[in-house]
């Protein structure tokens, strides 16, 4: 049995199997629309998030499959005391697999130790979301074609940003791709990871502070927005969270094939006025989320087409 | 494609055939068990709203299809700040169709701007709520006989019941109608109402305040709730509450087959000793809610029976 | 058409019934998995509970069926004054079957009394849970073989916990029972059922205050939370929660074929070390919990396998 905790849980390989069988799936979506009849997935969302729960239900109820589970942790046990370990024992009599969400760092990974069904890791904290990850490679794959030779800028808040530093961890392990980060000074990637990861995969990158400058060179420029609770104190995000907005004066220097992705939801980080860019491939890469994680529930329950 | 914000968006013709075909729905419910199969009803709702929620969902569930989407703002992705112009884009990929329910007047409309998916307004603000009014002429078809040659009483709040101001202009394109207001000054139908529907299309009502007065008149006396939270202070609500409130002693000048309808919940305007009255049907008209939405969810995403 | 309000509902007959099938359905589960093929349950939770909530959804998924429902009374029609006979008579229209918890001792009583689907009680205050009892009936039977001759010991807060008061309400309905209550004095249990109950039927039991001395005279030790929210203050809370904790070193003495119970969820009363001991039972009668489920919903729904 398998879980998903980070986005470095599935090889390289095993990484490529889930996006040729999602792929797949875009193709052929009827094919499918059985494979997981009469399985229950969970969705365990101590911390509310409408989207990321959403994707994982349409998902399983597209592979014919039903859901259960709650949105908030004050619906759950947990406000009675509950430790993540024994939920995780008792819901793993209740459905075949789980997607948790939880503030607390590492709660995934808990509860995949006391787990007798796959867990994955629908975003812990400020740590790691492999399914946004799965899902922003599936955009790339299929609306570039590959998965290597590409320079991707990196824009917005780089240090909190969890789905910007998995988006690093996933793609450094393909062929010649390049970064170019652009952030204010107060919001640059950590040290770890471009000590642990960029330096000592001796990939290229860059940090610029103005968005403008580094457009024509970009195959994919990552949006992310600057999240009000990752903030310490009010003054810093106001002052911060306006920087680096995304409008159709700033596209007219970017490649014509440029991508445009973010994670979503967005606030005001990129004008409404570039969504109908037909580069802007943010509402297409959360359609996209739905059949990443159709094709890895299939893969963690081992469920195949007949 | 089509979108239901206003319960006029329905053409009489349309209204009509949604209501046969929710008329044959409650004839042969297992004719229609399974045209759904495969599609999935998203439920957005911003603002609570049990029995809606509930009935959309029944709904879905006895057409074969499948159900997802949340039932407060808290555990959306609204508090983080999305516009509802960018959740429902998101959500177009996730389901087939969606209801929607929203504390702001408009939002319903804004969002079937920008959907791909069919939007069911279930109710925006004290504004529409048109499945409510699907509902009440479903129940009067079916338990009358028929649209038109009514003399209809509204009582209570007709300033901000929404169902109210719904009806009024959902009826007055059937012949032979006349209304019967019934409330407080500080609760008649708003102006605009009175003139551009009731004097535009010279349609005849009068206005009292003393139910027991009117009530041998009446086909039909639909009763509302004082809503708490329209009103701007706890004083006008508490004073004006339980004007209005029908008891057993008030129906015996009731004919024999006058309906007694409201759109739910009840909370004081009905006292429980007239719910065994055949005549009060309003919890019948909560099961023919469940048909009305069948019918219009086919209708929307244009199935029939195979 | 019947509810189950109380355990004792089902006479010992009927029980017996109700845990055979269960019985069958642990051996044969796919032989179940369509027999509530186009079946609704609603699950209508005034009061947060996940554990029971999804245990009620999972059965019914796991027998075709579909859920619809809330999991608090913040996103229901209560919060609009709706009184729960109202409620339950719309509900009626919505689902074939219902199961209701509710902080209101009655409350599930007073819907049964309105409710023209099926009702069953999924707690209401300090008073009900059938279905807890019959889960804990179906672990003893599976795992134990027999639901007579038996000494059973039940510890932590007999006074206030209502699974420990249900199961001495089931429990004694079979031969040859004998109970050990393990309790601080505040927290024995109540004059009502030592009176009316224990001393009624000649029922041998003892009460003592340390675990330790007699463990070894155990076929069963059922432990419970010392739950806050039914403490009058703070204080008294702190006090006694931490009593009669079980631990390795206690179950030394223990009979080799001793189970341990626990209704879930568990805060401290009962040390993780104890959790891979195989007579802890508690993670499998949580499993059992979703079989006796079923079986209870296939008995109240009369549907039997084709």
């Amino acid at each position: 049995m398998k879980h998903i905790i980070s986005p470095l849980d599935l090889s390289i390989q095993e990484m490529g199997e889930v996006l040729d069988l999602a792929m797949d799936i875009i193709k052929n979506p009827k094919k499918y629309c059985e494979v997981c009849h009469s399985k229950k997935l969970a969705t365990l969302f101590y911390e509310p998030s409408t989207r990321t729960r959403l994707s994982f239900e349409a998902a399983m109820l597209n592979l014919g499959g039903s859901i259960l589970g709650f949105s908030s942790a004050d619906s759950s046990s947990a406000a009675k005391g509950e430790s993540v370990a024994d939920t995780i024992r008792v819901i793993s009599s209740y459905a075949d697999i789980c997607a948790m969400r939880h503030p607390k760092e590492g709660a995934p990974l808990v509860a995949a130790n006391f787990s007798s069904i796959p867990v994955i890791n629908a975003g812990d904290g400020g740590h790691n979301h492999p399914t946004q990850t799965l899902t922003d490679l599936l955009t790339i794959l299929n609306l570039k074609g590959r998965l290597n030779n590409l320079t991707i800028g990196l824009c917005g808040d780089l240090k909190f940003g969890r789905t910007v530093h998995s988006l690093i961890n996933a793609m450094v392990r393909y062929d010649n791709i390049k970064f170019v980060m652009i952030s204010p000074d107060e919001l640059k990637i950590p040290t770890y990871l471009r000590e642990e990861v960029l330096d000592a995969n001796q990939i290229p990158y860059k940090e610029v502070k103005v968005l403008e400058e580094v457009m024509p060179e970009l195959d994919l420029l990552y949006m992310t927005r600057v999240q009000k609770e990752r903030f310490f104190n009010e003054e810093d995000y106001i002052r911060l969270k306006d920087s680096f907005i995304l409008d159709a004066k700033k596209m007219k220097n970017a490649k014509e094939d440029m991508l445009i992705l973010h994670p979503l939801p967005r606030v005001n980080e990129i004008a409404t006025e570039v969504d109908n860019d037909p580069r802007a491939v943010y509402f297409k890469q959360a359609e996209f989320g739905v059949y990443a994680r159709m094709a890895l529930i299939m893969k963690l329950l081992e469920v195949e087409v007949c």
